[in-house]
């Protein structure tokens, strides 16, 4: 959780521990305003990551933020956490690589690339094999900087692979909520009550369920309405 | 203020707001410990940063790092801040230049290059006039990056220049909490109680002091222990 006035970090709260109890980001949205010294009234815009990512994470930050931008009437937008974890990469000729588990060897990833000054992105983000995404990768023939925590899970298949690789410094393994309010500012706002968290994949659950309600595929409509 | 195991982030606090009413950071070090799920029993190691930066952070920051470790029987490291900017940028063949505004077209600066995985000081921390340190920069004949919230400051003098450079981008503009402690795990342990912060220069009192007791020179004792 961040608060930014323009480019400037106002306060920057961060916590990666596994046993997380709270089930709500209300308090930790009070207190890092707190830090920042700025009242929720005075927020221009709320900026969410909204995926991939795990599907529990995902659906508490989009519905804090939907709510949140909703009941106060602010601007949303939604920041790829891919992208969130590339943009943070400065300017090199490399491939960025960001990188999130999808287990049984696959990841959700996408190839972004500087180009003037912008974060192009040349692979786009989707849910990959990691053989496959490699064989992608290994097409361009540039040096690859794999970027987030979970790249290390895939170190022997990178190590067995034909890459020229390296994975970035523990600094650039975790999404940064400063990166995400950067990207946000520069996005285009959204529509609240649709607003959805890009998954990139279903849930083991939807998937059963489209088995068995299969005009359930013709609707694309905000799990939070739904649920 | 960080947490750290290994190299994983357990939890993360910044704040950069103007009006920071607290004089102690204990109420930060409980929360940031309690959001990591850590008890400060089971820490190993204190870094801290050692300066340079104003002289009211370095020290509060130093002194309670010192008490913190002292009391709990805890290593102690001190990391440079200007280190802890450089540190935090990726491999690059450029000259990384962290600044901060020392005020009347001075800075406190120091140039680093990564050399075979090393961040090497290629100009030592000092309390630069702006216009020596870029003529120095310039014999390098090497693209600079600088790096830090106050090279903003000196955005015009750099255009009147003729170095090739650039400014980080804004998440490079803050010594992070995370940095200081990977940094503060490669560092070897001070002596706890005559650990001091490095200032760079001495401050308005000291040297109208040392004009007055000329004697006083002689002596580099722990600020601590004299107040």
């Amino acid at each position: 959780m961040a608060v930014l006035e323009d480019q400037e970090l106002l306060a920057e709260i961060t916590t990666n521990a596994q046993r997380n109890h709270s089930i709500t980001l209300m308090p930790l949205i009070k207190e890092v305003l707190q830090r920042a010294n700025v009242k929720v009234a005075d927020l221009d815009r709320i900026a969410v990551a909204q995926g991939p990512g795990s599907y529990t994470g995902l659906r508490i930050g989009v519905t804090t933020a939907k709510t949140l931008a909703f009941t106060l009437n602010k601007e949303l937008v939604g920041v790829s956490s891919l992208k969130t974890l590339a943009a943070a990469y400065p300017n090199t000729e490399a491939l960025l690589v960001p990188v999130f588990d999808a287990r049984r060897e696959n990841v959700f990833a996408a190839a972004y690339q500087w180009q003037a000054g912008h974060l192009v992105e040349v692979i786009a983000e989707g849910h990959y094999a990691f053989a496959n995404l490699c064989q992608r990768l290994a097409d361009f023939n540039q040096k690859v900087i794999f970027i987030g925590r979970d790249s290390q899970n895939f170190a022997s298949n990178l190590k067995a692979s034909d890459l020229d690789y390296q994975l970035a410094s523990p600094n650039f393994a975790y999404p940064r909520a400063m990166e995400v309010a950067l990207l946000g500012q520069v996005a285009t706002p959204v529509a609240i009550q649709t607003f959805v968290p890009n998954y990139l994949r279903l849930t083991q659950a939807e998937m059963q369920w489209l088995e068995k309600h299969p005009e359930g595929k013709a609707h694309d409509e905000s799990y939070v309405e739904k649920v």
